[in-house]
Protein backbone atom coordinates (compact mmCIF):
# COMPACT_ATOMS: atom_id res chain seq x y z
CA UNK A 1 0.00 0.00 0.00
CA UNK A 2 1.18 3.75 -0.83
CA UNK A 3 1.96 5.55 2.57
CA UNK A 4 1.72 9.28 3.72
CA UNK A 5 4.89 8.48 5.42
CA UNK A 6 6.51 8.20 2.40
CA UNK A 7 5.54 11.82 1.50
CA UNK A 8 6.88 13.05 4.82
CA UNK A 9 9.65 15.53 3.58
CA UNK A 10 12.69 16.27 5.83
CA UNK A 11 16.20 18.43 5.88
CA UNK A 12 18.41 20.25 7.82
CA UNK A 13 16.58 23.96 8.84
CA UNK A 14 19.26 25.50 8.18
CA UNK A 15 19.21 24.94 4.45
CA UNK A 16 15.19 24.35 4.03
CA UNK A 17 12.79 26.58 5.02
CA UNK A 18 10.16 24.09 5.58
CA UNK A 19 11.39 22.27 8.28
CA UNK A 20 9.71 22.26 12.01
CA UNK A 21 12.49 23.32 14.35
CA UNK A 22 11.99 21.72 17.93
CA UNK A 23 12.55 23.96 20.97
CA UNK A 24 12.38 21.59 24.05
CA UNK A 25 15.16 20.75 27.14
CA UNK A 26 17.23 17.82 26.39
CA UNK A 27 16.43 16.98 30.21
CA UNK A 28 13.86 17.48 32.47
CA UNK A 29 12.91 15.78 35.75
CA UNK A 30 9.91 13.51 36.24
CA UNK A 31 7.09 15.54 36.55
CA UNK A 32 8.02 18.92 35.30
CA UNK A 33 6.48 20.97 33.13
CA UNK A 34 8.33 22.21 30.42
CA UNK A 35 7.52 24.55 27.36
CA UNK A 36 7.75 23.14 23.81
CA UNK A 37 7.92 25.67 20.96
CA UNK A 38 7.94 24.56 17.39
CA UNK A 39 8.86 27.04 15.08
CA UNK A 40 9.74 27.08 10.73
CA UNK A 41 12.09 29.26 8.90
CA UNK A 42 14.70 29.77 11.80
CA UNK A 43 17.30 30.21 8.96
CA UNK A 44 15.33 31.28 6.30
CA UNK A 45 12.08 32.49 6.71
CA UNK A 46 8.95 31.10 4.45
CA UNK A 47 6.27 32.77 2.61
CA UNK A 48 2.98 34.57 4.14
CA UNK A 49 0.36 35.30 2.11
CA UNK A 50 -3.23 34.12 1.11
CA UNK A 51 -1.39 31.93 -1.82
CA UNK A 52 1.71 30.28 0.27
CA UNK A 53 1.57 29.74 3.94
CA UNK A 54 2.62 27.12 6.89
CA UNK A 55 -1.37 25.82 7.96
CA UNK A 56 -0.22 24.11 10.76
CA UNK A 57 1.79 22.09 13.01
CA UNK A 58 1.23 19.18 14.92
CA UNK A 59 3.27 17.70 17.97
CA UNK A 60 3.67 14.00 18.69
CA UNK A 61 5.60 12.32 21.29
CA UNK A 62 6.84 8.77 21.00
CA UNK A 63 7.71 7.26 24.59
CA UNK A 64 11.05 5.13 24.08
CA UNK A 65 10.11 1.26 23.84
CA UNK A 66 6.53 2.24 23.31
CA UNK A 67 4.38 1.06 20.30
CA UNK A 68 2.31 4.37 19.61
CA UNK A 69 2.87 8.12 19.21
CA UNK A 70 0.81 9.97 21.51
CA UNK A 71 -0.21 13.70 20.47
CA UNK A 72 0.60 16.49 22.03
CA UNK A 73 -0.85 19.71 20.45
CA UNK A 74 -1.90 21.17 17.35
CA UNK A 75 -1.43 24.68 16.21
CA UNK A 76 -3.61 26.30 13.52
CA UNK A 77 -1.91 29.55 11.71
CA UNK A 78 -5.34 31.07 10.45
CA UNK A 79 -4.17 34.62 9.17
CA UNK A 80 -2.81 34.44 5.92
CA UNK A 81 -3.43 38.73 4.44
CA UNK A 82 -6.63 39.34 5.76
CA UNK A 83 -7.21 43.09 6.52
CA UNK A 84 -3.57 42.83 6.48
CA UNK A 85 -3.28 40.56 9.52
CA UNK A 86 -0.96 37.61 9.72
CA UNK A 87 0.02 34.54 12.07
CA UNK A 88 3.27 33.40 11.36
CA UNK A 89 4.37 29.96 12.00
CA UNK A 90 4.95 29.82 15.53
CA UNK A 91 3.59 27.78 18.13
CA UNK A 92 4.34 26.96 22.10
CA UNK A 93 2.93 25.21 24.82
CA UNK A 94 3.68 23.47 28.11
CA UNK A 95 3.47 19.83 28.61
CA UNK A 96 4.60 17.25 31.19
CA UNK A 97 5.77 13.90 30.46
CA UNK A 98 6.28 10.06 32.15
CA UNK A 99 9.22 8.95 30.18
CA UNK A 100 12.28 9.64 28.01
CA UNK A 101 11.36 9.28 24.54
CA UNK A 102 10.63 10.92 21.02
CA UNK A 103 9.08 14.53 20.62
CA UNK A 104 8.30 14.49 16.74
CA UNK A 105 6.73 17.47 14.94
CA UNK A 106 4.99 18.10 11.07
CA UNK A 107 4.11 21.56 9.51
CA UNK A 108 1.90 21.82 6.35
CA UNK A 109 2.30 24.14 3.73
CA UNK A 110 -0.32 24.55 1.73
CA UNK A 111 1.52 24.26 -1.48
CA UNK A 112 4.84 22.18 -0.67
CA UNK A 113 3.14 19.31 1.50
CA UNK A 114 3.71 17.67 4.60
CA UNK A 115 7.97 18.21 6.43
CA UNK A 116 8.58 16.62 9.82
CA UNK A 117 11.48 16.98 12.32
CA UNK A 118 12.03 15.54 15.51
CA UNK A 119 14.17 15.85 18.88
CA UNK A 120 14.91 13.18 21.61
CA UNK A 121 14.29 13.84 25.62
CA UNK A 122 15.58 12.51 28.12
CA UNK A 123 13.11 12.77 31.96
CA UNK A 124 14.93 12.24 34.67
CA UNK B 1 16.39 10.14 11.70
CA UNK B 2 13.08 8.90 13.23
CA UNK B 3 9.95 9.59 11.02
CA UNK B 4 6.98 9.71 12.03
CA UNK B 5 5.87 7.53 9.12
CA UNK B 6 7.44 4.45 10.44
CA UNK B 7 4.22 4.92 12.76
CA UNK B 8 1.95 5.00 11.07
CA UNK B 9 0.27 2.34 11.16
CA UNK B 10 -2.53 -0.10 8.40
CA UNK B 11 -4.13 -3.04 7.75
CA UNK B 12 -7.39 -4.17 6.48
CA UNK B 13 -10.42 -2.40 7.62
CA UNK B 14 -12.03 -5.76 8.07
CA UNK B 15 -9.94 -7.26 10.59
CA UNK B 16 -8.66 -3.84 11.79
CA UNK B 17 -10.94 -1.49 13.80
CA UNK B 18 -8.63 1.28 14.07
CA UNK B 19 -7.97 1.44 10.16
CA UNK B 20 -9.90 4.52 7.94
CA UNK B 21 -12.08 2.98 5.71
CA UNK B 22 -12.53 5.79 2.38
CA UNK B 23 -15.71 6.44 0.79
CA UNK B 24 -14.94 7.74 -2.87
CA UNK B 25 -16.33 6.63 -6.39
CA UNK B 26 -13.90 5.32 -8.16
CA UNK B 27 -14.07 8.04 -11.33
CA UNK B 28 -15.57 11.20 -11.69
CA UNK B 29 -15.74 13.65 -14.08
CA UNK B 30 -13.67 16.76 -14.69
CA UNK B 31 -14.69 19.59 -12.42
CA UNK B 32 -17.33 17.14 -10.93
CA UNK B 33 -18.15 17.97 -6.94
CA UNK B 34 -18.80 14.41 -5.35
CA UNK B 35 -18.85 13.41 -1.73
CA UNK B 36 -15.98 11.96 0.30
CA UNK B 37 -16.64 9.70 3.32
CA UNK B 38 -14.59 8.31 5.93
CA UNK B 39 -14.98 5.95 8.48
CA UNK B 40 -13.95 3.64 10.71
CA UNK B 41 -14.92 0.00 13.02
CA UNK B 42 -17.28 -0.81 9.97
CA UNK B 43 -16.79 -4.14 10.56
CA UNK B 44 -15.65 -4.01 14.38
CA UNK B 45 -16.63 -0.96 16.21
CA UNK B 46 -14.39 1.36 18.29
CA UNK B 47 -14.88 1.83 21.88
CA UNK B 48 -16.01 5.87 22.31
CA UNK B 49 -15.77 6.55 26.09
CA UNK B 50 -13.09 9.64 28.10
CA UNK B 51 -10.61 7.14 28.00
CA UNK B 52 -10.39 5.76 24.65
CA UNK B 53 -11.56 7.02 21.48
CA UNK B 54 -10.90 8.28 17.98
CA UNK B 55 -9.93 11.52 18.19
CA UNK B 56 -9.92 12.77 14.16
CA UNK B 57 -9.39 11.96 10.33
CA UNK B 58 -7.21 14.13 8.15
CA UNK B 59 -8.03 13.76 4.98
CA UNK B 60 -5.16 14.13 1.85
CA UNK B 61 -4.80 14.04 -1.97
CA UNK B 62 -1.57 13.04 -3.89
CA UNK B 63 -2.08 14.20 -7.24
CA UNK B 64 -0.79 11.22 -9.86
CA UNK B 65 3.11 12.51 -10.88
CA UNK B 66 2.92 15.39 -8.07
CA UNK B 67 5.68 15.96 -5.27
CA UNK B 68 3.09 16.82 -2.87
CA UNK B 69 0.17 15.75 -0.69
CA UNK B 70 -2.82 18.66 -0.62
CA UNK B 71 -5.19 18.41 2.92
CA UNK B 72 -8.56 18.05 2.06
CA UNK B 73 -9.91 18.43 5.64
CA UNK B 74 -10.50 17.47 8.80
CA UNK B 75 -12.44 15.86 11.48
CA UNK B 76 -12.60 16.29 15.08
CA UNK B 77 -14.69 14.09 17.03
CA UNK B 78 -15.08 16.29 20.13
CA UNK B 79 -18.04 14.52 22.41
CA UNK B 80 -16.58 11.02 24.15
CA UNK B 81 -19.00 10.83 27.07
CA UNK B 82 -19.71 14.72 27.84
CA UNK B 83 -23.32 14.59 29.32
CA UNK B 84 -23.65 11.27 27.70
CA UNK B 85 -23.19 12.64 24.43
CA UNK B 86 -21.15 11.45 21.89
CA UNK B 87 -20.02 12.12 18.40
CA UNK B 88 -18.54 9.09 16.32
CA UNK B 89 -15.64 8.62 14.04
CA UNK B 90 -17.68 9.23 10.76
CA UNK B 91 -16.71 12.17 8.56
CA UNK B 92 -17.95 13.48 5.47
CA UNK B 93 -17.25 16.24 2.50
CA UNK B 94 -17.73 17.43 -0.65
CA UNK B 95 -14.25 17.82 -2.67
CA UNK B 96 -13.79 18.75 -6.43
CA UNK B 97 -10.28 17.17 -7.29
CA UNK B 98 -8.25 18.59 -10.83
CA UNK B 99 -6.85 15.10 -11.88
CA UNK B 100 -6.31 11.61 -11.02
CA UNK B 101 -4.50 10.79 -7.73
CA UNK B 102 -4.61 8.96 -4.28
CA UNK B 103 -6.63 9.79 -1.48
CA UNK B 104 -5.35 9.24 1.88
CA UNK B 105 -7.22 9.06 5.06
CA UNK B 106 -5.18 9.38 9.03
CA UNK B 107 -6.86 8.59 12.03
CA UNK B 108 -5.74 8.94 15.36
CA UNK B 109 -6.89 6.88 18.39
CA UNK B 110 -5.55 8.51 21.23
CA UNK B 111 -4.42 5.04 22.75
CA UNK B 112 -3.51 3.40 19.55
CA UNK B 113 -2.03 5.97 17.77
CA UNK B 114 -1.63 7.11 13.85
CA UNK B 115 -3.70 4.59 11.33
CA UNK B 116 -3.80 5.30 7.58
CA UNK B 117 -5.31 3.91 4.88
CA UNK B 118 -5.42 5.02 0.53
CA UNK B 119 -8.03 4.80 -2.17
CA UNK B 120 -7.19 5.77 -5.96
CA UNK B 121 -9.50 7.80 -7.90
CA UNK B 122 -9.37 8.77 -11.49
CA UNK B 123 -10.56 11.91 -12.97
CA UNK B 124 -11.62 11.57 -16.78
CA UNK C 1 -16.73 43.63 28.80
CA UNK C 2 -16.78 43.10 25.05
CA UNK C 3 -18.09 39.71 23.76
CA UNK C 4 -17.06 38.31 20.24
CA UNK C 5 -21.29 36.80 21.06
CA UNK C 6 -22.11 40.56 19.80
CA UNK C 7 -19.95 39.77 16.24
CA UNK C 8 -22.06 36.61 15.75
CA UNK C 9 -23.84 36.93 12.81
CA UNK C 10 -27.00 35.29 11.63
CA UNK C 11 -30.14 35.74 9.08
CA UNK C 12 -31.85 33.23 6.85
CA UNK C 13 -30.08 31.05 4.74
CA UNK C 14 -31.95 31.40 2.01
CA UNK C 15 -30.75 34.83 1.49
CA UNK C 16 -27.48 35.34 3.14
CA UNK C 17 -24.97 32.64 1.76
CA UNK C 18 -23.03 32.53 5.15
CA UNK C 19 -25.49 31.32 7.54
CA UNK C 20 -24.83 27.32 8.43
CA UNK C 21 -27.50 25.12 7.76
CA UNK C 22 -28.38 22.55 10.01
CA UNK C 23 -29.51 19.38 8.41
CA UNK C 24 -30.77 16.53 11.33
CA UNK C 25 -34.09 14.69 12.39
CA UNK C 26 -36.48 17.00 14.69
CA UNK C 27 -37.25 13.76 16.98
CA UNK C 28 -35.08 10.94 17.11
CA UNK C 29 -35.00 7.95 20.76
CA UNK C 30 -32.90 8.05 23.27
CA UNK C 31 -29.72 6.25 22.21
CA UNK C 32 -30.08 6.11 18.38
CA UNK C 33 -27.24 7.30 16.46
CA UNK C 34 -27.93 9.69 13.18
CA UNK C 35 -26.50 12.19 10.50
CA UNK C 36 -25.92 15.72 11.40
CA UNK C 37 -24.83 17.57 8.20
CA UNK C 38 -23.61 21.37 8.26
CA UNK C 39 -24.15 23.17 5.01
CA UNK C 40 -23.73 26.47 3.86
CA UNK C 41 -25.39 28.57 0.51
CA UNK C 42 -27.66 25.98 0.20
CA UNK C 43 -29.60 28.62 -1.50
CA UNK C 44 -26.83 31.34 -2.93
CA UNK C 45 -23.18 29.15 -2.74
CA UNK C 46 -20.39 31.08 -1.58
CA UNK C 47 -16.81 31.55 -3.09
CA UNK C 48 -14.09 29.17 -2.60
CA UNK C 49 -10.71 30.61 -3.48
CA UNK C 50 -7.51 31.54 -1.78
CA UNK C 51 -8.87 34.83 -0.82
CA UNK C 52 -12.32 34.08 0.17
CA UNK C 53 -13.59 30.45 1.18
CA UNK C 54 -15.43 29.07 4.19
CA UNK C 55 -12.49 27.76 6.59
CA UNK C 56 -14.44 25.59 9.37
CA UNK C 57 -17.64 24.87 11.12
CA UNK C 58 -18.07 24.16 14.76
CA UNK C 59 -21.02 22.06 16.11
CA UNK C 60 -22.12 22.25 20.07
CA UNK C 61 -25.02 20.42 21.29
CA UNK C 62 -27.08 22.68 24.40
CA UNK C 63 -29.38 20.17 26.35
CA UNK C 64 -32.47 21.79 27.76
CA UNK C 65 -32.10 23.37 30.98
CA UNK C 66 -28.57 22.63 30.94
CA UNK C 67 -25.82 25.57 32.10
CA UNK C 68 -22.94 24.76 29.30
CA UNK C 69 -22.79 24.09 25.86
CA UNK C 70 -20.79 20.19 24.61
CA UNK C 71 -18.85 20.50 21.37
CA UNK C 72 -19.65 17.48 18.74
CA UNK C 73 -17.71 18.14 16.15
CA UNK C 74 -15.39 20.65 13.92
CA UNK C 75 -14.83 20.48 10.55
CA UNK C 76 -11.80 22.45 8.64
CA UNK C 77 -12.11 22.51 4.66
CA UNK C 78 -8.39 23.66 4.21
CA UNK C 79 -8.17 23.00 -0.02
CA UNK C 80 -9.16 26.22 -1.59
CA UNK C 81 -7.06 26.18 -5.01
CA UNK C 82 -3.95 24.64 -4.24
CA UNK C 83 -3.16 22.80 -7.50
CA UNK C 84 -6.57 23.52 -8.48
CA UNK C 85 -8.32 21.32 -6.07
CA UNK C 86 -10.90 21.97 -3.70
CA UNK C 87 -12.92 21.33 -0.43
CA UNK C 88 -16.43 22.41 -0.01
CA UNK C 89 -17.98 24.05 2.78
CA UNK C 90 -19.88 20.35 3.63
CA UNK C 91 -19.91 18.46 6.82
CA UNK C 92 -21.23 15.63 8.27
CA UNK C 93 -20.79 13.36 11.19
CA UNK C 94 -22.44 10.92 13.17
CA UNK C 95 -23.87 11.70 17.10
CA UNK C 96 -25.72 10.28 19.73
CA UNK C 97 -27.39 12.32 22.19
CA UNK C 98 -28.70 12.03 25.42
CA UNK C 99 -31.76 14.64 25.87
CA UNK C 100 -33.67 16.96 24.29
CA UNK C 101 -31.83 20.34 23.04
CA UNK C 102 -30.25 22.76 20.64
CA UNK C 103 -28.10 22.13 18.02
CA UNK C 104 -25.94 25.01 17.61
CA UNK C 105 -23.32 25.75 14.13
CA UNK C 106 -20.98 28.08 13.28
CA UNK C 107 -19.40 29.07 10.31
CA UNK C 108 -16.23 31.28 10.00
CA UNK C 109 -15.47 32.83 6.15
CA UNK C 110 -11.91 34.30 6.18
CA UNK C 111 -13.27 37.69 5.33
CA UNK C 112 -16.78 37.65 6.58
CA UNK C 113 -16.24 36.46 9.74
CA UNK C 114 -18.43 34.16 12.09
CA UNK C 115 -22.02 33.10 11.48
CA UNK C 116 -24.88 31.04 13.68
CA UNK C 117 -27.78 28.88 13.44
CA UNK C 118 -29.40 26.70 15.62
CA UNK C 119 -31.89 23.81 15.44
CA UNK C 120 -33.94 22.04 18.60
CA UNK C 121 -33.99 18.47 18.57
CA UNK C 122 -36.29 16.54 20.42
CA UNK C 123 -34.88 12.86 22.34
CA UNK C 124 -37.59 10.60 22.82
CA UNK D 1 -33.02 33.03 17.75
CA UNK D 2 -30.73 31.17 20.33
CA UNK D 3 -27.39 32.17 19.81
CA UNK D 4 -23.97 30.78 21.34
CA UNK D 5 -23.17 33.93 22.07
CA UNK D 6 -25.20 33.67 25.00
CA UNK D 7 -23.67 30.67 26.45
CA UNK D 8 -20.05 32.56 26.63
CA UNK D 9 -19.29 32.62 29.80
CA UNK D 10 -16.98 35.70 31.48
CA UNK D 11 -15.73 36.85 34.71
CA UNK D 12 -12.16 37.66 36.54
CA UNK D 13 -9.75 35.03 35.63
CA UNK D 14 -8.07 35.71 39.65
CA UNK D 15 -11.05 33.64 40.44
CA UNK D 16 -12.40 31.73 37.69
CA UNK D 17 -10.06 29.25 36.73
CA UNK D 18 -11.72 28.60 33.13
CA UNK D 19 -11.50 32.58 31.71
CA UNK D 20 -8.53 32.73 29.09
CA UNK D 21 -5.69 35.20 30.00
CA UNK D 22 -4.39 36.90 26.96
CA UNK D 23 -0.74 38.20 27.21
CA UNK D 24 0.06 40.64 24.47
CA UNK D 25 1.85 44.12 24.72
CA UNK D 26 -0.47 47.32 25.18
CA UNK D 27 1.21 48.84 22.48
CA UNK D 28 3.24 47.56 19.10
CA UNK D 29 4.55 49.32 16.36
CA UNK D 30 2.72 48.96 12.75
CA UNK D 31 4.19 46.39 11.08
CA UNK D 32 6.19 44.54 14.46
CA UNK D 33 5.76 41.20 14.91
CA UNK D 34 5.01 39.79 18.88
CA UNK D 35 4.00 36.77 21.01
CA UNK D 36 0.85 36.80 21.82
CA UNK D 37 -0.23 33.89 24.71
CA UNK D 38 -3.17 32.78 26.05
CA UNK D 39 -3.14 31.05 29.36
CA UNK D 40 -5.79 29.69 32.00
CA UNK D 41 -5.99 29.03 35.80
CA UNK D 42 -3.21 31.44 36.43
CA UNK D 43 -4.32 31.84 39.88
CA UNK D 44 -5.98 28.52 40.35
CA UNK D 45 -5.12 25.58 38.02
CA UNK D 46 -7.96 23.90 36.17
CA UNK D 47 -7.98 19.98 35.92
CA UNK D 48 -6.60 18.42 33.57
CA UNK D 49 -7.36 14.66 33.07
CA UNK D 50 -9.24 12.39 30.58
CA UNK D 51 -12.29 13.33 31.96
CA UNK D 52 -12.09 17.08 32.44
CA UNK D 53 -9.67 19.17 30.47
CA UNK D 54 -9.36 22.79 28.53
CA UNK D 55 -9.54 21.11 25.03
CA UNK D 56 -8.71 24.52 22.91
CA UNK D 57 -8.45 28.31 22.44
CA UNK D 58 -9.09 30.37 19.73
CA UNK D 59 -7.75 33.64 19.16
CA UNK D 60 -9.90 36.44 17.05
CA UNK D 61 -8.83 40.00 16.37
CA UNK D 62 -11.47 42.55 15.77
CA UNK D 63 -10.09 45.91 14.05
CA UNK D 64 -11.43 49.38 15.41
CA UNK D 65 -14.49 50.30 13.47
CA UNK D 66 -14.00 46.53 11.44
CA UNK D 67 -17.25 44.66 11.01
CA UNK D 68 -15.77 41.27 11.08
CA UNK D 69 -13.67 39.20 13.57
CA UNK D 70 -10.45 37.70 11.56
CA UNK D 71 -9.61 34.61 13.22
CA UNK D 72 -5.61 34.28 14.03
CA UNK D 73 -4.87 30.79 15.83
CA UNK D 74 -6.61 27.78 17.23
CA UNK D 75 -4.66 26.08 19.73
CA UNK D 76 -5.74 22.51 20.42
CA UNK D 77 -4.09 20.78 23.69
CA UNK D 78 -4.61 16.89 23.08
CA UNK D 79 -2.98 15.00 25.18
CA UNK D 80 -5.04 14.69 28.95
CA UNK D 81 -3.32 11.65 30.70
CA UNK D 82 -2.43 8.91 27.58
CA UNK D 83 0.54 7.29 29.11
CA UNK D 84 0.48 9.67 31.55
CA UNK D 85 1.40 12.46 29.50
CA UNK D 86 -0.45 15.80 29.85
CA UNK D 87 -0.41 19.47 27.38
CA UNK D 88 -1.30 21.83 29.23
CA UNK D 89 -3.90 24.65 28.71
CA UNK D 90 -1.03 27.39 27.05
CA UNK D 91 -0.32 28.42 23.72
CA UNK D 92 1.92 30.82 21.95
CA UNK D 93 1.99 32.51 18.57
CA UNK D 94 3.31 35.07 16.93
CA UNK D 95 1.26 37.69 14.96
CA UNK D 96 1.50 40.87 12.72
CA UNK D 97 -1.56 43.37 13.33
CA UNK D 98 -2.72 46.16 11.19
CA UNK D 99 -4.29 48.62 13.34
CA UNK D 100 -5.71 49.08 16.48
CA UNK D 101 -8.02 47.06 17.63
CA UNK D 102 -9.87 43.98 20.19
CA UNK D 103 -8.24 40.46 20.81
CA UNK D 104 -10.63 38.09 21.54
CA UNK D 105 -9.58 34.37 23.44
CA UNK D 106 -12.04 31.87 23.46
CA UNK D 107 -11.82 28.85 25.88
CA UNK D 108 -13.35 25.38 25.98
CA UNK D 109 -13.70 23.04 28.36
CA UNK D 110 -15.15 19.74 28.06
CA UNK D 111 -17.28 19.77 30.94
CA UNK D 112 -17.88 23.79 31.88
CA UNK D 113 -17.95 25.26 28.08
CA UNK D 114 -17.28 28.03 26.52
CA UNK D 115 -15.29 31.00 27.96
CA UNK D 116 -14.02 34.29 26.92
CA UNK D 117 -11.89 37.38 27.02
CA UNK D 118 -10.59 39.88 25.56
CA UNK D 119 -7.57 42.82 25.25
CA UNK D 120 -6.87 45.75 23.35
CA UNK D 121 -4.25 46.76 21.67
CA UNK D 122 -2.85 50.03 19.85
CA UNK D 123 -0.70 49.87 16.87
CA UNK D 124 0.81 53.09 16.58
FE1 LIG E 1 6.05 26.47 1.07
FE1 LIG F 1 -8.06 2.38 19.95
FE1 LIG G 1 -17.64 35.33 2.72
FE1 LIG H 1 -13.75 22.83 33.79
Amino acid sequence: MKSIGNLLQSGDWKGEKHVPVIHAPAKVSSGEKFDLKITIGDAIGHPNSFEHYIAWFKVFFHPEGGKFPIELATFNFTAHGEGDNFTEPVGLTTVKLQKSGTIHAISYCNIHGLWENTQEITIE
